[in-house]
């Protein structure tokens, strides 16, 4: 741990790598020899054409993608994606169906009311305080997609599998998972997901889009809230989030260095996820809030006897250089994000924590 | 002039005051005893909440705002401005009217015509080439606002003075020029600029706008669509792009702490075009685009005496640590950019070259 660095358990903007931080100050001032900083040079020249055209390569690798699908930024985090994936996919006459497990989807499914787009909640854990995902849906014949969120920050629920939705195209938040393990690629037709998670700083959300998926879309709209504007000209119609497209080149290269496949994220991801449920079951003080079968590799959500040890337990962490363990201020409890940046290390360092601290206090 | 930095004349992404750079390269581990980079930290913080507020109150003084003006932070750069103008504050019986200065305000005009609303084009400078802007303009009566692009980046045209219109509010695209000089803020219902000029890096938008004109705003749109959303939440209904406004708040301290008020901004940057200007019109070499009563004091365009030449000038300043002076691809030419934090060291430096220039080419 570098001098004066936390342990960050952040849920969002989180921990980013911490070679990639450092890459991006010792280059502050002079990017890649250009005499500019980053947020300097001009997003029509040839150096930062390099580094937005290295991300979507590092992208298409890593997801095996097709040479036709599409790798889009687009600014406005995944709350105007809640807008525009009805606008874009849903004429007077279309349907599409969403899955709610929670917060994200709730607001997703009030973008596609607000439009007066018709859709319906084919499948929703409210029943049990979207403590679980449904595992197995009903879909309407003819939806044009299956809206789901594929990792609650909040509720620290995760479909391990996604749903079945035969020729049906799913679309998914994947704002707090991407790239934290391998995806069914031909099952979706669109995904999205706000930077500041697994991917980069917050500002900028990437959007992966079939080709078959976007000729369905709408052309008629105003031009910054039509994937075929990205589309047509590689995300480049006006300006792009530059600063944040970069980081997330730099984010993307740390984990093809460092893990190579999604595979091997997976796996490392699944360990430390592990190391803190092992604490919290071993625990009669612990107790986790997400059902066994839906917990979350991303976001581990727990309570503890009170509301006071809750209180001493984020105090006395921070005290300790752990971070942001507080949860949502919507459910309250503690919450430990452990995105891809986040290192064994600081996991390690917590679960110790939480077996001391149970020690004292339990 | 740091080592290996060069003279930075780019139209946007465009330079940034070096002690803003240097700040932001030097807490870039650990910003403001956090533990975390400001990449790193939550939105929801106290920390990053003196940020945003911070941001705002520095442009309630430099413009002296009254208490309830909005100063918001929004994604989807002065673009998307040009559908939330309409999107907002015209219903199905409202009209506005626009001021047609080139490619930007063509822009505006024709995402308020995708989405079928009502607008009149009540001044054009089409007729010679975009090189001028109208001084007088007749308003339609009952017009919701008049549309107007304070400077034209492109063409190197600017406003000297805004146009009357009476009880008419103005809303205005400043993506070019804000906080270049002090503002009649009585004029204006909204003022709208993308921070990559002279505010901060790509990928925010800074949006001014007065409560009695944002009262009248349409509240049933996409979330993320809507002004009011983004009032009531204090720009923070979704996660907000936090290094932008990191980066702006920083930018207005320099404003604040190197010159004070805007009239000294001003006369800094009339000193800045003259030694530019003055080059252009002692010569018979150099030929500025833009007519001599609306030229701008940020663009400062010109042509050489032909094409092969421009290209030998942009690349021989290139060769003498001055970037960025070539034409928009639109139009061709050369262009210095002189925003707000381009030093008179830079201007002076193009000055002499130019004329050095001339004297070996001429």
């Amino acid at each position: 741990m570098t001098a004066h660095r936390i342990h960050n358990f952040n849920a969002g903007p989180s921990a980013l790598p911490l070679p990639v931080l450092e890459k991006i100050q010792a280059s502050f001032l002079n990017f890649n020899d250009s005499g500019m900083s980053i947020t300097e040079i001009s997003h029509r020249s040839a150096k930062f054409d390099a580094v937005l055209n290295g991300a979507i390569d590092r992208v298409r690798r890593l997801l095996s993608l097709n040479s036709d699908d599409h790798v889009l930024f687009i600014q406005g985090g995944a709350s105007l994606q809640f807008a525009m994936v009805p606008m874009n996919f849903l004429g007077p006459n279309d349907t599409a169906d969403y899955i709610n497990t929670g917060t994200w989807s709730a607001k997703a499914i009030k973008e596609a009311r607000i439009q007066g787009k018709t859709i319906q909640v084919i499948a929703s854990s409210e029943d049990q305080n979207f403590s679980y995902v449904p595992k197995t849906i009903s879909c309407t014949p003819g939806a044009r997609y299956v809206h789901v969120t594929s990792n609650n920050t909040i509720k620290g629920t995760q479909f391990d599998q996604f749903p079945e939705t035969f020729e049906i195209p799913l679309v998914a938040d994947m704002s707090s998972d991407i790239f934290s393990r391998p995806l069914p690629m031909e099952k979706f037709g669109l995904i999205y997901t706000g930077a500041q998670k697994n991917l980069g700083p917050s500002g900028v959300c990437m959007v992966i889009v079939k080709e078959a998926f976007l000729e369905t879309a709408e052309q008629h709209l105003p031009t910054m809230l039509a994937y075929k504007t990205f589309a047509a000209h590689n995300s480049m119609y006006n300006t792009p989030p530059c600063f944040g497209i970069y980081t997330i080149d730099l984010v993307l290269e740390w984990i093809q260095e460092t893990f190579g496949t999604l595979e091997r994220m997976a796996e490392h991801n699944q360990r430390k996820a592990r190391m803190l449920y092992d604490v919290i079951d071993g625990s009669g003080f612990y107790q986790a809030t997400a059902q066994k079968n839906s917990r979350s590799l991303m976001n581990v959500t727990f309570r503890l006897p009170t509301e006071d040890l809750e209180d001493r337990f984020v105090a006395e962490a921070l005290e300790n250089g752990l971070g942001g363990l507080k949860g949502h201020r919507s459910v309250g409890g503690c919450r430990a994000s452990i995105y891809n940046a986040v290192p064994m290390e600081s996991v390690a360092a917590l679960a110790a924590f939480m077996e001391r601290f149970e020690q004292e206090k339990g």
